[in-house]
């Protein structure tokens, strides 16, 4: 029983870590602006492969810099347990977002490694190589190519907005590794993440820590409509063909879409660009972006047709064209039910009340689905603020999590059987 | 009477120098990119200057480069007529947009002084240094300065995007003339231009030309809206301050609004930008630019209210804050009532059939009637296009353009009594 393997994580360890690690790349504004293959990359991972060397764990790094240290449980040949998150940041981003999980999953297997536990399987603490994308624009791009998602190749000779490629910044910042970006021959057991949760639920709900159910559905589209330039003074509204405004009718009304499609839906329009972009010029061409998300696949599917049903309508009203890309459809993921049912155990014997809850944002976890049992814990963000200098979460929240998170790695180590 | 004085313009020689003149800065596509004081800007000029001498006028260049070239009347002490337009493009502009105007009075001087009409008073072509305010971003520069809109000294000062100040490009492609840039101590008895419509009006109603009653009013806004940058997946619809979604509101709305005001007003919104910018970022910041324009002044104000009314609804709706900067407010001009009357008679003379109409867009000859009795013909430019390399007018339509301007401009010359 669960209860035989209760771990003590040592919480003043965990804040001097996270406090030294928030020093490394920190923003005036009390933020990280630490972009993945930069020098503060580089000196964040240097201090984490010290920690890991420190508490006696082997390292590996494997060809896109993603890091391994392993702590050996009883049978050194069974399939790993992973745990971890990563440690680049947005643009001027938050200390949490990745950061926690990386260092919980550190002084998770710290204290098991100090505890009587002595779990069956090996346990790695994982830094995934870019997992913001904001850089490179590959999100989740280490643990990407680690589940074969994009051939490795490929992502090595990606650029950033300089020309610099991923692979001669891993070699540049030393993590061009030698390991196979790929699971060990034994696979992979099973993968825990903790992740501030970027949403309200938890913040509103008042609790400490939640299990990630899955990950939301999401569709991106590339909007492209064609009007015609016109004088703003002598052309009369009804000589008009404003690209713009077809744009803004279409923005509003998929605005008002996700109220008629489930309770979860979003639709955002994040980016939105005019040609010739001139005070007195009606807009001949008007480009935005949508981003449509559910749990729910067919919830998604509808609202891409209503989006584009919509698009039509305004289009026809203001009598110009459109054309609608699809950049980008994730299908949802529902987490590892032995990942979910350990992490029930582990709040239990960690004595933390939790929600069930899904994530609307992607996270590295959602790629390791797809090769072993995987699944994420949830601490809550303040008013779900996230990618922001201003992003925070409540110290007693990250220690809860914390217990939570150590627990549930103990169960999965010992297969809750030991 | 008008009768004893017709002119007989050469319209062989008048489209030698159109298709001449459109060499300069000719674009791939038909169109002219000749912006103020480039290469091309100087080239069109030396042709023009050379074209002035040849028909033996007085060439003058003032500080702000405007070129007048003098027709000696019998009294060289009276008031002169001005007549011109401008010899620089929009970007990829047209070739009629200003160059037909300067062309025409060049023509209509020289068809002048091959006649046996004698005019009592000087008649001045005059080429308007940048109109078009595109490179530097002063529009109807050179009229404004003569007019004494803006001080020439702040002119000269005006930087373009390669911090190249309009002094230096001045002395650079050698227009930066001694003449002060200031109407002369007798006063300017008139001035005339001619310009293609820029609208439907002329197109529509099947006429060669129009006698132009003035200029609509306009007021340009600056909003900015303030929301809220969240996480596009789990941010839930009821939890966004979304700023795009208020401007697109507001936009849609903006857009309805000319018909509740006016049979001529009109709005546009003609630029837009979000910030962060990003697919899946819920919009923090929106701006953009309002431009509405009306014959009637109280149209404008009205309208200006209504704006600010919409997105003040808009953004209380959405949960977000505005803010509105005005950066122009032109008020409607009527043209002198002299040269419309001249013009009436100039068309009668030449027996071109005209309609009167206003024009939506600011021209040079608005600048002029602050100091003188100020007026203008259009011609049609089909299907109302123009900044635009595919602006095109019926060569047939500027060849009546031009026979109604030649005998208008001998009614001012004359003072109609000669």
């Amino acid at each position: 029983m669960s209860s035989d393997h209760t771990v003590t994580i040592d919480t003043d360890r965990l804040r001097e870590r996270f406090d030294a690690y928030s020093e490394i790349g920190a923003t005036e504004n009390g933020g990280l602006h630490r972009l993945a293959l930069s020098d503060a990359d580089r000196d964040v991972r240097d201090r984490f492969v010290e920690d890991l060397h420190d508490i006696g764990l082997d390292v590996r790094v494997d060809e896109l810099g993603n890091v391994f240290g392993r702590y050996q449980g009883r049978d050194p040949d069974a399939a790993p347990v992973f745990v971890g998150s990563h440690l680049d940041s947005q643009p001027y981003g938050g200390r949490y977002d990745g950061q926690l999980g990386v260092l919980t999953a550190l002084e998770a297997v710290n204290a098991i490694a100090e505890s009587d536990v002595e779990p069956a399987r090996p346990i790695d603490v994982v830094n995934w190589t870019n997992e913001e994308g904001s850089r490179f624009q590959v999100s989740m791009m280490g643990s990407g190519g680690y589940v074969g998602h994009k051939p490795v190749e490929e992502i090595l000779a990606v650029t950033d907005r300089d020309g610099k490629t991923v692979s001669e910044e891993l070699e540049r910042i030393g993590y061009d590794g030698e390991e196979p970006c790929e699971p060990p021959e034994t696979g992979v057991h099973s993968y825990l993440e903790v992740h501030p949760e970027q949403g309200p639920v938890l913040d509103d709900a008042d609790l400490s820590a939640g299990i990630v159910d899955g990950v939301y559905g999401l569709a991106w589209l590339q909007v492209t409509i064609e009007g015609k330039a016109d004088h703003a003074g002598p052309t009369p509204m009804s000589n008009r063909r404003d690209a713009l405004v077809a744009a803004t009718d279409a923005i509003s009304e998929i605005n008002r879409l996700p109220g008629g499609l489930s309770e979860d839906a979003v639709a955002t329009v994040g980016s939105i660009e005019v040609e010739p972009d001139s005070i007195n010029v009606i807009p001949a061409r008007a480009r935005f972006t949508v981003d449509v998300r559910s749990y729910d696949d067919d919830v998604v599917d509808r609202g891409l047709e209503r989006v584009e049903a919509e698009i039509a309508a305004a289009c026809d009203r203001h009598g110009v064209e459109y054309g609608i890309e699809q950049l980008s459809r994730h299908h949802s993921i529902e987490f590892s039910e032995t990942v979910r049912s350990a992490a029930d155990r582990g709040a239990e014997a960690a004595g933390v009340d939790v929600t069930h809850l899904v994530s609307g944002a992607g996270h590295d976890a959602q790629h390791l689905q797809s090769v072993t049992d995987s699944g994420m814990l949830f601490v809550p963000s303040v008013d779900g603020l996230t990618h922001s200098e201003a992003e925070f979460t409540e110290w007693e929240d990250c220690v809860e999590g914390a217990r939570v998170f150590a627990q549930t790695a103990v169960e999965l180590a010992t297969d809750g059987t030991d």
